[in-house]
C-alpha cells in the first residue's frame, strides 16, 4: 500500500466533547471524525461493509453519546440499555464510535478483520458488542427475548436493535414483528437504517417493502419516521421510545447509504455507476480512499476549529503489521509464522466463481429452461452475467432464502431448471427444511452454495461455513460437489446442468485461487472418482477446493524436500465415493490425509471412512482427518489457515509427525 | 376395535352428482359424505388430523367440483389450475374429496398412513397432490414458483394454495407475501383456511395475526373475506381471484375447526374442554366417533333423500387387515411379515415425553430461572404441566421455530436458562442457523428436539426426523443427548439443566415404550459412557432411544436363542464418546453394530467410526453401522421399521448373516 493511514485518536474525541459549543455541532463532527476513521480501518482490514457503517453512524453517534452513556445508567450492568445490530454489516461504523467513547482502544480499532482483532461481523468477544450477527432477520427475536428477560427479572433499561431495510426480505423479521407487540414488550424499540439500498441495488429494484410504516403499524408498532442523519432527530424519536409504555415502538430512520462522502451517498453514486451502488462492501481503492478522506478531514478540520480545536494530531497506523493477536492456534500449539501474511490477491488470479458465473451465462443459450435464482448476491455469485443477459430467466427473491429455495420446487414442477444461490452458510442452515421438502419431491434443482469453507475469513463466523456439508450429508438424492479449480468448475457446473440426474450441490470457493492445479492428461470427471495430481508412497493427502488443494500442494512440496514421497489427489465428490477408485487410490499408501476444508464432523473425512469401514480397507491404512477445529477463525486467509493448522507449513509439520 | 367403519363408496358420490336438484344442495351433501369418509379414515389409521379436515372441507369440495374440473380444462395437464395446501394437516379432507370425485379409490382412501398407502401428510407420490408439505409456510413460495413458471412458460392455469391461519406465524409467508405482488404474479391466489384456531388453542391466545385484512392488504394484495364454509361464497370468491389480473388474491375464508359435527366445533367444543380444542390431531375415541358419524350419516340419510336417492349402501371396511402394500423393504429384501401390527399401545406404557415433561415441571420448583418456550406443541411435548403451574416463566412463541430460538438467546443473556421445544424436524433444520448463531455466543441453551427419529411414522417425512444428529453434529459446543427410557429421561433432563455447562440437546422420542431396560444396579450417567444391558462374546448392539433400544432387545433374544452370544449397550451420548470407556466395552467383541435412529450419515454410527480410527482400534473390531436408509417410510411403526429392516425380526437376520 503506497498511501499512508491514519486515525482520529480518542484523546481527540474527548477534546471535542470538552469544548463549550452546542452538543449537536459536537456530535455531528464527531460522526464525521468516526466516519474517517472507519473508511481507514476498512482500507487497512481490506475489507469491511462501508456504505451502512456511513449510514448509520449518526445513529451510532444519537445512541452511544445519549442514551447508552454508562455513567447514566448506574451500577448495575444488568438494568443498562442494551444496543446491537442485527444487520451487522455496519460493524466499522460501530467499532468507530465505540472507539470514540473509550470503549475500543486506537490498536483495537485497526485490528479490524485480523486474527484475534475486531471481527469483520459482530462477535461479543469484542468490546462493546452484545450479540452476535452477520446473517440478517434474527435481531428482533434476540430483541425481544433479551426484553422479555428484562421484565420478568423486573430490571430496567430499554432494549434497541438496529436493523436495515434491505433485511425486511427476511421472513423471520415478521415472526418477532408479530410477537412483540402480542407478548406487550413496549420495553424494545426497532430502529431501521432505511438508507434505500442492499447489497448493490435500492431495495425497491430487489423486492420492493411498498408502504412500510403502514405495514408495521397493522402489526401492533408505534411506528415513528425520521431523518436518521439527524442527530437530533434520533435523539427525539429515542425519548419518546424510551418512554411508551403501551407499544413497542419502531422508528424508520430514512438514511443515505455512504452518508458523508459525497461520491459514495447512494443518490450521487447509484447513476455514477450504471445504477449500481459500489461501497457496499469492499475496501474503497486507492483514489477512492484519499477522495473520501480528504473531503472528510477538510470538513473535519473545519468544524473542529470552529469547536476551539487547533491541535489536530492524527495517529499514523502501521499498515504492515504482521502481529498476530492470538499465540497459540485451535490446536493449543504455536500459530506458524512462517506463512506471509496475504490480504488480497490482485492481478489475474483465477475464481472458481468467477468460472461458475460464465459457464451459467454459456449455459443460458444451451439449456432454455434453466433459471437462476438470487437473494441479493449477484455480484458475489457471479450471476450478473446471466442476470443481464437472460433478464427474463433471471429471479430475484431477496434477501429470503427461504422463499428462494420453496420457489425452485414450485418452478421445477413445471419443467424449469432452477439454479439456486446463496452464500453456503445461509442457503445450507437457514433454508435447510426448505431443501429437504425439495429433495422429497424428487425433481432436479441445483444449489450452488458460495463462500464454502474457512477462507474468506475476514468476515467471521457467521460467513465462514464450515457447517454446510454436514447439513446435506443425510440427504439421500443429492449430489454434492466442491470444484478445485476454475477448470474444474465449469466442467463441474457443466455436468450438474447437464449430466447429473439427481439434484446437486456445488460448492464453490469465493476468493481468488492461490494456485490451480495443472489438469493431467487423463483427467476425468467421473463421478466418485478423484484425480491424482501427484504420486507418492509414503503419504496420500485427499483435498478438495483450491483453497486446501494450495496448502496441500504446498504442504506435498515441503514433505517431500524432507524425504516423505507424497501423493496428492483432489476429490471433488464429497458424498459419493466409487468403491474400486478408492481401493486401487488407497492400495499402496499406509497414511491417508484428508484435508476437510469444513469441521471435522460430517465432511469429506467422515464420507471416507464409512465408505472404508464398508470396504473393509481400514486395517490396511492408518485414517488422519485434519478439519476446521471449533469455530472458524476471523483473520487474513493466511491467519486463520495458520490459527487452525491448516496452511502448507502447518499441514507439512502435522504430517510428518504422524509419519515419524 | 369393537365398533364397525364403513364408508360411501365412490358410486354414491355419482349417484348424488346425477340427482336434478339444485347444484349447492348436491356440493353440502358431498361435503359432509366426505367429512363421515374422512373421519373413519382417521379412525382406522388410528391418528390424523380431523379439526381442520372439516373445516376445509367445503373449500377440497368447491376446488374440486369447480374449477378444478380436469374435464373443462383442456388435454394439456400443464394449462391445468394447481391446487395444493401448506398446511398439509387437512390432507384426510382433501384425500375423501379426491376419492369422492374418483382420483383415490375406495380401497385406497382406507390406507391413510399405511406403508405404501396415503401419506400422513401430503405427498406427491399419492394421487392428486401436487406438492410435499406438512412443515408450515413454505406453500405460498411454492405456488410462488409454479406461478411464475407458468407465467414464464406462457401456460394458462391458476395456482391456488390453502394454508391455516395460525400457520402464518411462519415467517416464510410474508417472505412471500412481499415478493410474489413485487413480481406480479397474479395467477396466484391463497385461501386461508381461517378456523381460529391452531394445534388445542385460539390464534389469538397464541399469538394473534391483529387485523389480518388490513395486514395483507399493506403487502399489496387484494383481499376477500367470505364465510369458507359456504360453497357459493368459494365459488364467487374463486371466480373473482381467477379473472384478477391486476393484484393476487388472497381469500380469507372464516370457517369453523371441526365444521360439522356439532360436538367438534370449536365454538361449542373449546369451552367444553377447558378452553382447549381437543380435534385438531388423533383419531377420536370410540364414542366420539360414533357420535360423530351417527351425526353426519343421518344427516347425509336425510339430505340424500332429499335428492332422490333411496339405496345408500356404505361400503364396509376390514379393520385387521395387515396387508403391505409394498412388498419389498429399503434394503430391496421383503419385508418381515413376523412382527405384529401395532398402531397404538394402550394402557401404561411409559413415555419418555412424559417423564421429560414432568421432570421439568419439578425442575420449575428447583431453578428459579427456568424458562420454557414453546412453539405451539405444548401438549405433544408435555410442556402443559410446566405452562400450567409456572405460566410467567413459559414463552409461547407460536409456530415460529426461528423466533422462538433467537428470543432465546436473549433470555440467555439475562441470565435466564432457556429450554426450547419443537419437533426436531422442524427445530433442526428450520432454525438451524438460529441455533449455531447462538452457540456462537456461548450462552447455555437447552434444546428439546421431540419427535426424533423413524417413530411415529404416521404422520410422514415432514415430521419423521432422520437427519437431525447430523444437522447439529458440527456445533463445537453443544452435547447431544438421546434417554433410553422413561427413567433415564429424567435423569438426562436433570442432567441438563443443573450439571452440564454447555448447550445441550435432547433427543427424545415422543410415542409410548414397547418396553423399557431395567436399569442395571451400577448403572451411571456419565458422559460419554454408555450402560451395559446385557453383556456378550460374539457381538455387541449399540443403539439408543427407546424404539431401537426395544428392537435392538428383541434381536438380542433372537440372536441368543440361535446360538449368537450378544451384548447390548445404551448409549445416550451421541457426540461425546469417552475414550477408555469405548476401548473397554469393544475389547473382548469382534463385531460392533451400531443401530442409528437416524439417517446412516451423520448419526452415532460416524461418531464411533471417527472416535474408533482416532483410537486406532477398528483393526481388532468389524462395525456394521445400520440406519434408516432413504426417505423414512410412513406407516404403522411395525411396518416403517420392517420396511427398514430395523425391527427386531429384521435385526436378527441382518446380524446373524454378518456373524456367518
Amino acid at each position: 500500500m503506497s498511501i499512508k493511514l491514519n486515525i482520529y485518536p480518542k484523546s481527540l474525541f474527548d477534546d471535542v466533547m470538552a469544548s463549550k459549543c452546542e452538543k449537536h455541532s459536537k456530535l455531528r463532527t464527531i460522526a464525521d471524525m468516526c466516519r474517517y476513521n472507519a473508511i481507514t480501518a476498512v482500507k487497512k482490514a481490506g475489507s469491511g461493509h462501508l456504505g451502512s457503517s456511513m449510514s448509520s453512524m449518526d445513529i451510532f453517534v444519537a445512541l452511544y453519546y445519549g442514551v447508552l452513556r454508562k455513567t447514566d445508567q448506574g451500577a448495575n450492568p444488568d438494568n443498562h440499555h442494551v444496543f446491537f445490530s442485527s444487520k451487522g454489516h455496519d460493524v466499522p461504523g460501530q467499532y468507530a464510535v465505540l472507539h470514540s467513547v473509550g470503549i475500543i482502544s486506537d490498536q483495537q480499532l485497526m485490528s479490524l478483520r485480523r486474527l484475534g482483532g475486531l471481527h469483520g461481523h459482530p462477535d461479543t468477544s469484542n468490546p462493546g458488542i452484545e450479540a452476535n450477527s452477520g446473517s440478517l432477520g434474527m435481531g428482533i427475536s434476540k430483541a425481544k427475548g433479551m426484553a422479555w428477560a428484562k421484565r420478568y427479572r423486573d430490571l430496567s433499561g430499554h432494549v434497541f436493535v438496529l436493523t436495515g431495510d434491505g433485511e425486511f426480505q427476511e421472513g423471520q423479521n415478521y415472526e418477532a414483528l408479530q410477537s412483540v407487540p402480542h407478548l406487550g414488550l413496549s420495553n424494545l424499540t426497532v430502529i431501521m437504517d432505511s438508507n434505500k439500498v442492499q447489497s448493490d441495488k435500492e431495495v425497491n429494484a430487489i423486492i420492493s417493502l411498498r408502504n412500510f410504516r403502514d405495514k408495521i403499524k397493522q402489526f401492533g408498532w408505534m411506528v415513528i419516521e425520521i431523518d436518521g442523519n439527524e442527530i437530533s432527530e434520533i435523539e427525539n424519536a429515542i425519548t419518546i421510545a424510551v418512554n411508551s409504555h403501551d407499544k413497542p415502538v419502531f422508528i424508520i430512520a430514512n438514511t443515505i447509504k455512504g452518508k458523508g462522502v459525497a461520491f459514495m451517498e447512494h443518490i450521487r453514486a447509484i447513476p455514477l455507476n450504471n445504477g449500481l451502488y459500489p461501497f457496499h462492501a469492499g475496501a474503497p481503492d486507492d483514489d477512492s480512499f484519499i477522495r473520501a478522506t480528504n473531503e472528510l478531514y477538510e470538513r473535519n478540520q473545519n468544524n473542529l476549529i470552529k469547536l476551539g480545536i487547533k491541535h489536530q494530531l492524527l495517529l499514523p497506523i502501521d499498515q504492515n503489521d504482521a502481529e498476530n493477536h492470538i499465540q497459540l492456534n485451535a490446536l493449543g500449539e504455536p500459530v506458524s509464522q512462517t506463512a506471509p501474511q496475504i490480504t488480497k490477491i490482485k492481478g489475474k488470479a483465477p475464481y472458481i466463481v468467477e468460472a461458475y458465473g460464465q459457464t451459467l451465462l454459456a449455459l443460458g443459450e444451451e439449456i432454455e429452461n434453466l433459471i437462476v435464482l438470487d437473494a441479493d448476491l449477484s455480484a458475489d455469485c457471479r450471476l450478473r452475467y446471466f442476470e443481464n443477459k437472460y433478464p427474463d430467466r433471471f429471479l430475484e427473491n431477496g434477501i429470503a432464502e427461504q422463499d428462494m429455495v420453496s420457489t425452485a420446487a414450485g418452478l421445477a414442477k413445471f419443467g424449469l431448471l432452477p439454479v439456486v444461490n446463496s452464500f453456503a452458510s445461509f442457503l445450507a442452515s437457514r433454508a435447510n427444511e426448505q431443501i429437504y421438502n425439495n429433495a422429497t419431491e424428487g425433481k432436479k434443482i441445483i444449489y450452488a452454495f458460495h463462500y464454502g469453507g474457512l477462507i474468506p475469513a475476514g468476515p467471521g463466523k457467521s460467513h465462514q461455513s464450515i457447517r454446510d456439508i454436514s447439513l446435506v450429508a443425510a440427504l439421500p438424492n443429492i449430489t454434492i460437489i466442491q470444484p478445485g479449480s476454475s477448470e474444474e468448475a465449469e466442467i463441474a457446473t457443466r455436468w450438474a446442468v447437464k449430466d447429473c440426474k439427481t439434484s446437486c450441490i456445488l460448492r464453490l470457493n469465493i476468493g481468488p485461487s492461490l494456485s490451480e492445479f495443472k489438469m493431467p492428461s487423463d483427467y476425468l470427471f467421473d463421478p466418485g472418482k478423484g484425480t491424482f495430481l501427484r504420486e507418492g508412497e509414503d503419504v496420500l493427502i485427499m483435498a478438495y477446493g483450491s483453497v486446501m488443494l494450495h496448502e496441500a500442494t504446498l504442504a506435498a512440496d515441503l514433505l517431500t524436500k524432507n524425504g516423505f514421497s507424497t501423493g496428492l489427489v483432489n476429490m471433488p465428490w464429497l458424498n459419493q465415493i466409487d468403491d474400486h477408485w478408492l481401493r486401487v487410490a488407497c492400495h499402496c499408501y499406509n497414511y491417508l490425509i484428508v484435508l476437510d476444508d469444513h469441521s471435522p464432523i460430517g465432511g469429506l473425512g467422515d464420507q471416507l471412512l464409512r465408505k472404508m469401514n464398508q470396504l473393509n480397507i481400514l486395517e490396511d491404512i492408518r485414517v488422519h482427518v485434519f478439519g476446521i477445529e471449533g469455530y472458524p477463525a476471523c483473520g487474513t486467509p493466511q491467519e486463520a489457515l495458520a490459527y487452525h493448522g491448516m496452511d502448507g507449513v502447518s499441514l507439512a509439520n502435522r504430517i510428518q509427525k504422524i509419519l515419524e
